[in-house]
């Protein structure tokens, strides 16, 4: 083992046979900081090698990273990864719930990418890019549940993920908003495997996805808010309350959520269409602050071509971990309107659970 | 010639080859009150029969009708078409104007789906399951431009004529509305053909359609508005201005335009979920009244699954003549918000047309 | 009850929620020769009403018939089908043999897509088009099986339907084939609801369908083959061995196999391209001879142009009853080279079941 | 300017701003040898910077190189090329005759992704993978058009490019090949930018490509024929000839195209499956001898998995630069079958004219 493998803090996936799990797999096979060390997965994977678990269903255009192969897979208990610090969690939200909490009460940290956690008013839900300042309610996580060192952070819903970066960054520089109409068109890919039946999307668009209405409707109001004076509880942006419609839609696109949102702001006269595309040109955020090794150059990448940003095209950019905007103008109903396009299985999924672990080991919550 | 056949009104259509012109084929070939006696293309086609003229761009499921096939095609110009009362136009916008103009002056009654005299303060603008009382300005239109029989009537673009049939059920039933926020997922054969490229298209979703935000904003004040007293002008709703926003977006779907739609009331308290229900399964409309040929029986089909309609599924319902919406249900910034869907190709485009010009017969119009 | 339906012999379908069981329904639900009378699904479904039993499920562009809508849904138990002379099986391979088996001996004709008895040597594998001289085996089946009325008679697999129609053209009119390479571009319907995941198909295609080369080249030879003298057993085209090599694909399409065919033929000098056009244009099959309601008009639509037959454009001609070909040309390697589309869900499945009933009728199996 | 910058050679791109020569430039423009000089285009680009010309069709996931953004475009003459020594020419076929034997005369070595010179007696067709040994006829056709540097060379047509890699193992190893039949399903990118209309492909196959058969039946026989012992002409494998057939389709696939193949051997018996297997693992090609920047590690990739290569998961191995293959096993009519994925935009086009290139330099080929 290098020199520089032992100074690497130990981590885990769970659910690492799974169409998130498998992305967590290739993040963090030759991450600088942390070090691949125990998959689990259900009953029916344990005991195999990786590759022999996960045979048939592996779907990404990356091979299994050589190293990951031979790697045994566990059933997901503590147990079997008493030599990691942190364990990323793939899960689907059956299981998720009592094994999360089973990993956090093992004294693991528990960046979770499962919907079981997000509206517990203990667990931080934290887009990298938005709002890390939500990990100071960690300590009175652990001393509620009783752990020294365990604890669980989730990240958003994808569809969320994408549109709360240009809104934190219009919020951050005009003050609160008021309303906001958002449509989504969704990426298969984040149904998961095998997800959409082919039937159902070849040729068509499906007018609901379901639950997801809401969680777009509520996550926002908890990441866009802050959080109380002594750190204990979120605020939802209760003294401020945003009203936010969502319409969510499945579209036959493979990767990449497409989103137009039209906003209205608290302050009025509202800013101008420029002064808005330079808020979100100027937009910098935690992670690329801290240098997380995640962290997109640009968190927002504003376009100026009529017709971008486009799943096709823009969802690899920056390895997809930043956001891309396009169409600024202004809204005959609303003050303003706009394009969202975030890559749903990148910073919408995995990567918002790595970099929330960068963040967190940058600020010292993974070795306190 | 059969006694029916002499009884028929015969009828042309401009711009046979296209795609909006083969729908206008179908749709006449064997229609009980129309006879298709004369086509119009480009010079190129010209002389030729119209199966050697449509070859390798005739793209409908549906064989050419026999007895159209042999038909020989003309050059655009009104001495071609001297024996029709009624001419469709399925023309480009390029040449629209001019000849629709050329063709109105040879005393023809033109029913065009190009855009060029949609914003024409003398010519209606006619969804004909909305608002066929506009047909009412003709006489005016023929005063001003000095026709004895010609004039012309336009139909509106695809998006916009989606949701105007429930806005229109709406407002009857409940008053003005007050603001609109829609956003649309268009499909491909809105664009003709050859249209959009394959490559810009699979795989994605193309967040601009040229000039489609500003038609649909536009269109929808002419059609939901009134006329003056003495049917000379269009009030284009100004009395109680309507805000509407839309978001289009192109979508990989070969037929059908689905748009999600978020509006707000004058009135309020606004009505229920379930008076809003009521009014779209009991709208009926002036060519259901009428007994015209093209009516669809159910002007707006309610739909109550969750996730419907949708374009795969529901484009061919009624033969595409009807709109379907479902997903009604409260909107947290506006009122109401639902779905709509409606077949681009055929009450979007074509069927509008012929639907208008069975109006106008019923009405009288073509016969004075 | 009229007339007419007291006269039409009562049918049941097995596997009504399924894929295949909605073609069923959607063909026999007007059927001017048989009445449904009673459907079987799995124990989930047994108990409800058929439009409650197949809620979510039902991909059909034509809504549930209003007569079968309300009809109850049994478990697939003969004792639910006594009123019935007849059963159609679109039962998975899963239960398919020993329920279909079950049928038989409670004295029921059974009519099966399923794939568990077409390599039976006592079940006749009937593509309708092209081997319905196979039923004469049935006497011999019954006596071997100790029943009176009691059969089974399956049909064959989709992509094996349609290139044995124009083969059996070609062998009844230019004499035996010697050799022969197909490859099939499959339509996602084929597998089944939901079947392919969107995931595997979108923008992608997949080289290999399990066990479907092995059917092709297996099937072939008992359709083509003809029956000892004794009409006790098929010769699987033993006197003359085809040698037949299938390479199968998925593509992202709907409806509609597309297979292209290479054949030699033993007889040399090998029919000439117009021959072989001829002889396709000319093809009279049985079904059409007995004047078969679900019968083509045209057993085989020859194509001219040259790029048809399309899925897209061409697999709802004569409602999928028949089977289309074209690029007939010379081959390089072998002699002749053709392209064909069947419609999968149509002939290459229900269709062909039912058309199997409807020559079983007419010539007197199901009256015995 | 760096040492290194003075060193490599300087080269130009015809057909700048068209999708082969989009993929021209990503390839060339941080290439170790080659230095991109000069852009040449239609005269509506020329004048322009390569960014406003190519505005709204740049269509690569990677944007423009930011080096070459600003570059001038002119028109494709020889005068504007004058500091170059190579061209690569992605020019459509109609202007590519004339223009490129202008720069052939104006003493520059031109690869050509075009078809024009394919079939010329002089002009070698060279896919690097296979044989770059055709290049021995560059003195010839220098000495019979009479330049003292300038040569022509092409490669293949993408649909070719893809079977002979794993065809020439197998003569390499088992002696000639006898007879060939493929079929082919060819992404949509092979046909250019707008190239495949949406409404042709979307939920479709189209079983023609114009030209395309005859272009794989007689390359086949150009690329994996002999020299005569002079070096002035190919044998076109006339003492051993192949019988090749095509059967070419289009697919709704993005990029890449998969091919399914049969082959006998005049060798008999026949290699077995492992051996040809072996074969493929074991194939070592010239432009990984030469360590040939552009060259893939493995030039054939051998695919053990039931259902692969496939396009989607595939075609991004290696950067394009290799071949896979997969399914080897035994043919019931020929002797083995197999399926072949190529990245027609890579080895398939730009990727073989810069291998060539990289050749050609190693060989001495450039600066004789």
């Amino acid at each position: 083992m290098s020199q520089q493998q032992q100074n690497k803090l130990k981590v885990g996936v769970l659910g690492a046979t799974g169409t998130v799990g498998q992305r967590f797999i290739l993040q963090l096979a030759d991450h600088p900081q942390f070090e691949l060390a125990a998959l689990g997965a259900s009953s029916s994977s344990a005991g195999k090698s990786y590759s022999a678990a996960v045979a048939g269903r592996w779907k990404q255009v990356r091979s299994i990273p050589a190293n990951v192969a031979q790697m045994p897979v566990y059933e997901c208990q503590p147990q079997h990864f008493a030599q990691c610090q942190v364990v990323f969690s793939g899960l689907d939200s059956g299981p998720a719930g009592p094994v999360e909490d089973a990993f956090r009460k093992a004294e693991l940290r528990v960046f979770s990418n499962a919907k079981n956690y997000r509206t517990d008013p203990l667990c931080p839900l934290v887009v990298p890019l938005v709002n890390p300042d939500h990990f100071d309610i960690i300590p009175h996580q652990k001393s509620q549940v009783g752990t020294k060192t365990g604890f669980i952070i989730t990240n958003a819903n994808c569809s969320t993920t994408g549109i709360v970066v240009p809104l934190k960054a219009l919020e951050d520089r005009f003050g609160p908003l008021d309303k906001i109409v958002v449509q989504t068109m969704q990426a298969i890919s984040g149904a998961g495997y095998p997800g959409v039946s082919s039937l159902d999307i070849l040729d068509n668009v499906v007018p609901y996805i379901s639950g997801e209405e809401e969680k777009i409707e509520w996550e926002t109001a908890k990441i866009l808010g802050g959080m109380t004076s002594d750190k204990t509880a979120f605020d939802l942006h209760a003294d401020s309350p945003l009203k936010v419609s969502a319409h969510c839609n499945r579209v036959p696109v493979i990767d990449g959520h497409l989103e137009t949102v039209s906003v209205s702001f608290k302050r009025q006269p509202p800013p101008s269409v420029e002064e808005v595309k330079q808020c979100f040109r100027e937009f910098v955020t935690v992670p690329q602050q801290l240098g997380c090794h995640s962290a997109p150059q640009q968190a927002i990448t504003l376009h100026e071509e009529a017709d971008r940003p486009q799943p096709k095209l823009d969802r690899e950019w920056q390895n997809g971990a930043g956001v891309n905007v396009g169409r600024v103008r202004q809204c005959p109903v609303f003050d303003i309107k706009f394009v969202v396009l975030s890559n749903n299985v990148m910073i919408g999924a995995a990567t918002s659970s790595v970099m929330n672990a960068e963040i967190a080991l940058a600020k010292g919550f993974l070795t306190q």
